[in-house]
């Protein structure tokens, strides 16, 4: 049975988990937390830190092919584990130039991938030299993640408060949407590209707040998004699954903003709205298997599920009872025994016959369901 | 977090693990198999033999709610684990029922459940005195699976090769066609009742060989199918999910044949083909809580994959490459690591708007996809 192993062991790798039972392949897990959300799910857990170089390559000398879950991992192992010829998707300079934020600005520049404009700093004095940047978004090259390590700095009063680390600066664009694309492309270079959803941001939080499946586009805008997905996945030339987030600007442009080089997020709601699920497709690419098809079964509207305010602890779910009542209501909860505020602990997705159903429900979700401590 | 326990570690428990993973439940498993295919998705993993009264005890004493995912477990713990406090679902005197065919018949007849005639013989030597009951089928009353225990007795001819155990000789039936039926039902007694699949068998295996959802059945016959699925549950009396196979005669009768408490081959297509899966459903049943949709999203179509004749020892797979580019095509292998002629080792379900269309993939598949040895 061909071996894969997932780096990381949260909640994407729990959903890959749930998937992979379907095919002939043996799972392994590296991962510091013995109770994280893919630790019982696989062949075997390897405990271990995923930053750590003898960690990460000792792992991946244990399979054929290796996966990622979560950026943040030794990418100079993955480059040690290509050259002996262990299958590493996506590519390991892939994951190199998307885990900093500015080596990925830079590779949108190079590869004619429209993005928002952008300057690289090394600190917060230096901003003060790029006053007509302003009202900009500063993003730390690194370590950032949930929207942790990005804010808005609208002018000058908010320079203070501004990173004082090595960052992107860009120009901030007048959003019309914020959408996203996930792709595909398995070894033999077939590609599959998933229609478009729309994204609705919780602006306290910065995390998606919902999604929708379909996203409300022209057919115009619908096709050139995909285009545009497809060039990002063939200037990373490697197999893999990618989650493209873009913004439709309201002067109508389409501008990449990041690039995620694994299952993600906004592509949750494909377990239950589409004929092949972002899952599948991976377990597809990792087994270079057909890609399948990425039709859209019925609308969709996916909720993340957060950790309550002021809650932290050992979690309990409130509503349950309530949102199961409800016909197309689906839960993913992740199995994080700690609570804490904003953590996400689960999603649900609603399906439905038209978007006005889905709201009504997912307001009675949202007001229904909550994550608290004991 | 609950504890669930089931009982049996094949590949039912491994599509209920599958979808144990989104709820907050902590799973274990009894199982003698350390390689069955449940065996590395659930928290923990307690080898033990399911028809051993201690190893059944000890394990259901560690949990909140116990399952089965096999009927031929040591019912003499379930009762009293039952008497000290842990839920078991279904009730032990339900699965005490249904282990026995014998005791199955005798309850359908005292429940007013109609189902063919039949007589409970002690040997081989007393069907020479019911003759007219031939063509018969005889079933051993205890011990069969899969078909097997099972066979047809046409006429004398046949008297030879009779099994000589304790029996039930029923009436064949003249069928036109044969249908299972999925029900639910939670401990607060809210009932789910799926549509009626057709089941198409093979002659030579004696298991099924495709499934159709839904039955191509007239609404009236739908109407009566679904009302004597809901009978059967209710005189069960018993939380828990039931499948209940029925034969529909040429004279038009509906007769029940045999019923399981637990999920079953005959609800697979539900993980693609309907709201609410019968894996789901089981979670909801027991966890208590709502039990949601059985509607159809899609017409599907099942067929099981049984090991290759001639081919004993480690399973490969072939085809997967030509099936998995069909779109709808959805596999489920259930990872035993060695295959014998027969043997179940995985599923397909297709989705798909036609029965022409489902049907035209289903050739292709049966043709293409084959399990061998290495």
């Amino acid at each position: 049975m061909l071996k894969i192993g997932i780096i990381g062991g949260g909640q994407l790798g729990r959903m890959i988990l749930q998937q992979a039972a379907n095919y002939p392949v043996e799972t392994y897990v590296l991962e510091k937390d013995t109770d994280a959300p893919s630790a019982h799910l696989c062949h075997s857990f390897v405990p271990g830190n995923i930053t750590d170089y003898e960690d990460v390559f000792h792992f991946g000398k244990k399979v054929d092919v290796l996966t990622i879950e979560i950026e943040n991992v030794n990418v100079e192992a993955l480059f040690a584990l290509e050259k002996e010829g262990v299958k590493v998707l996506p590519k390991p300079k892939v994951l190199q130039t998307i885990k900093d934020k500015g080596l990925q600005k830079l590779f949108f520049r190079e590869n004619a991938i429209p993005t928002s404009p952008f300057l690289l700093l090394e600190d917060k004095s230096a901003i003060c030299q790029h006053l007509d940047l302003l009202p900009a978004v500063q993003k730390l090259r690194t370590g950032g993640y949930d929207g942790k390590g990005t804010q808005i700095l609208k002018d000058t009063d908010d320079l203070s408060a501004a990173f004082d680390a090595p960052c992107v600066l860009e120009k901030r664009v007048d959003i019309e949407k914020e959408i996203s694309i996930i792709v595909a492309r398995n070894e033999s270079g077939e590609t599959a590209i998933y229609p478009p959803v729309e994204m609705v941001f919780d602006p306290k939080l910065n995390l998606v707040d919902y999604l929708i499946s379909p996203a409300d586009l022209s057919p115009a805008q619908n096709e050139d998004a995909q285009m545009l997905a497809l060039q990002v996945c063939h200037a990373f030339d490697s197999p893999g699954v990618f989650a493209v987030e873009m913004f439709l600007s309201k002067s109508g442009e389409l501008l990449v903003n990041e690039v995620a080089p694994r299952v993600h997020n906004s592509g949750h709601q494909t377990i239950e709205g589409n004929v092949v699920s972002q899952f599948d497709m991976l377990l597809r690419v990792l087994q270079n298997l057909p890609l399948g098809s990425t039709k859209i079964t019925q609308p969709a509207l996916m909720l993340n599920l957060l950790g309550a305010d002021n809650s932290y602890g050992e979690a309990v779910y409130e509503g349950l009872p309530t949102i199961l009542q409800l016909e197309g209501v689906s839960v993913h909860l992740y199995g994080k025994k700690i609570t804490k505020p904003g953590r996400k602990m689960g999603h649900v997705t609603i399906v439905g016959d038209s978007q006005r159903e889905l709201l009504s429900k997912a307001a009675i979700v949202k007001n229904a369901l909550k994550v608290r401590s004991k």
